[in-house]
């Protein structure tokens, strides 16, 4: 306990030794918020792509609620519904053909819409939600906001053991985690929702093209678009999708045109740059996010490694069918895992850190989550605080 | 009963006379949707504003769930919130400074994160929801589809004699009957909701900044972008707009930044035009939006006038501060009412009418709400067949 080992210092520098600080609004005394997961990060490669992503809305345009009303979702823009199609068959990541596509305000009123399409008013008791431990902290939320009558949150899917009907939502890649997932409660009465934010190239090996019941994507973590607010279901039963449809009629009478319209541009866009410049990686959006995702993971393992008691999960390479080699999955949240008995929120908060404690995902305060979206000088930042944390936490080890 | 008396016939005919079918997409078999209120017959005037309210919106615009983080509502666009206090200042209609402004999904969004900021979670029972009938048939869906434990529709403001907390919706004017309103319960422990969507020129003349403690507005039925879906909330209390923002993030983590930022362009060039282009008629849009509701509704009471059995609602002249003279009323729906016991839905479905029962509305079958939104052509066509029917009708009268 007490002073540091000369070694262990030596080695934090060399850690360091390749950050280049190089914006300057912040200071040494700033707050970094590594809270949430705001893409912004994948905006350098939007900007090099010039005007070809660019939309223009006339005054007149977009005016009517309908975009097609002989489309059950009749608010989705048919364009977007095409693009969102194109995209699943060149990446590969999701069966489309004969599937339903219901669009909403981000992934996040879709899940609602889930809950309240696989939820049943004739029922007596309300359906139990699960997810395994550690889960998205929205979900908890979600479920339990508006005490509804139709669902009830009921926590970690691993020790659910009450009879009758569930929803389970299984996250894969996992948010907090990474973790590569499946249904974990697999009785006939469940029904399961795919939540699918982060099965895209950029952060895990494309496996297969998955072909659930109802499969949930967002274009904040597809592209970085998260201002856009726009998500989409992908549903095989036509009754679930309408179901959904109204829902968002209920809650806001459909979604954003405006959104909708740009989210096509960009994702047709991104389709045609993936099918005819795979090669040139720095044409590619999911080359240069990955690659941006790669680096920071290296460094932030190159930062943790010199710790006695933090570790990251390790994630097994797999072979990726869209990008045709072997690829090593970059989440965009580390998970943070200490050996001691630490309240992770104070500890980062000494060192003007937000992130978020392990407890809101069901896990213990251990485990804390810390996104890897930042602005690359607000990373650079966070590592050399890390490193700080690390060096401290050695040299008073309790163990 | 039984047959046509010619002066009726010729009443019908003349009351058509200025009826002229431009296009030609609806045949005589075509139904015709009333239903809805998709206000896209301002059209006309935001094509012929040409570019002045074009948005360009690049690749990398926009795309951080963020707007401006030292504001309780944290994704309202700050030109978006501008551009509303300003309208609001130059329509007059109501007060904004020292208010907080939460933008929603449409207004219909806003209403939901109302519910939940003004119901408690500690109270062991929900908290009724009253609005006086006719109310808007929206209202009764949105409060009991979640079948929320914070709150419960307990229907007409006018019956209610429940003890204890309840929220009133005041509709001013109100949808459907276009009527001029304020609360009806008035107790202590009432909380208020003024929902304004149609509290613009164009409706009803502008009496009043008026300066309640929650009042929504809807970019859908200001200027006719119903696709935008964009509302938004005038709100006294600062704890009231933090748990309405929560409700928000929770339920869609924000508003599409794409429709904010077109919504405030031409919100910017509709206060614009007002404030410099008053005295030319033609340039300003709630002189042209209200010459059309006008004329449509000086027809519709052309031909109802002939019937024996069919009334519309009267409403007084008002002084209007916005337009600085006397005007009529002329809201976006005819609320039809019958003295003889009819099924309306049935009635206008046999030709080929599809409009909302007032059954809807917790009135009686014998009212209607009928759109006066409908593109010329298919009002047009309405207008023919509703003569049509007031013809049969006359001619079988029962009383």
């Amino acid at each position: 306990m007490g002073g540091l080992e000369n070694g262990e210092t030596n080695n934090q520098n060399s850690s360091l030794s390749t950050i280049k600080v190089t914006k300057t609004s912040l200071s040494p005394d700033s707050i970094i918020n590594l809270d949430q997961g705001d893409p912004t990060l994948f905006e350098p490669y939007w900007r090099r792509m010039g005007d070809k992503c660019t939309v223009v809305i006339g005054g007149c345009d977009l005016m009517s609620y309908f975009s097609d009303v002989s489309n059950i979702c009749w608010f989705l823009q048919p364009q977007l519904g095409d693009a969102i199609k194109r995209l699943h068959r060149v990446v590969g990541n999701a069966v489309t053909e004969d599937r339903h596509i219901v669009v909403g305000t981000g992934s996040t009123q879709l899940l609602m819409a889930a809950l309240y399409a696989l939820s049943s008013p004739a029922d007596r008791h309300p359906v139990s939600l699960v997810a395994a431990v550690p889960y998205y902290s929205g979900y908890k939320d979600q479920a339990e906001f508006l005490r509804s009558g139709l669902y009830k949150w009921a926590g970690d899917a691993h020790t659910f053991d009450e009879d009758g009907p569930y929803i389970e939502i299984v996250t894969s890649p996992n948010n907090p985690d990474g973790a590569v997932r499946e249904a974990v409660v697999n009785r006939e009465e469940g029904k399961l929702v795919h939540d699918l934010a982060y099965y895209w190239p950029q952060y895990t090996p494309i496996t297969q093209p998955l072909d659930h019941d109802i499969m949930l994507f967002t274009f904040s973590k597809c592209t970085g678009h998260a201002g856009s607010r726009i998500g989409w279901a992908i549903v095989k039963d036509k009754e679930v999708a309408k179901k959904m449809t109204e829902y968002m009629v209920i809650s806001s009478i459909g979604v954003s045109k405006e959104s909708q319209l740009r989210a096509a541009k960009i994702i047709g866009v991104l389709s045609e740059y993936c099918q005819h410049f795979m090669t040139a990686d720095s044409e590619n959006f999911f080359e240069y996010s990955s690659s941006i995702l790669k680096e920071r993971w290296g460094r932030l393992r190159n930062v943790v490694k010199n710790s006695k008691i933090f570790s990251l999960p390790k994630y097994p390479q797999g072979y990726c069918n869209f990008s045709g080699k072997y690829t090593d999955p970059n989440p965009a949240f580390a998970w943070l895992h200490s050996k001691e008995d630490i309240d992770w929120e104070s500890l980062l908060r000494e060192h003007k850190i937000i992130a978020r404690s392990g407890q809101r995902f069901g896990a213990g305060p251990k485990y804390v989550r810390i996104s890897m979206f930042s602005p690359p000088e607000m990373f650079n930042l966070f590592l050399e605080r890390l490193s700080a944390i690390i060096v401290n936490t050695n040299g008073n080890v309790v163990t």
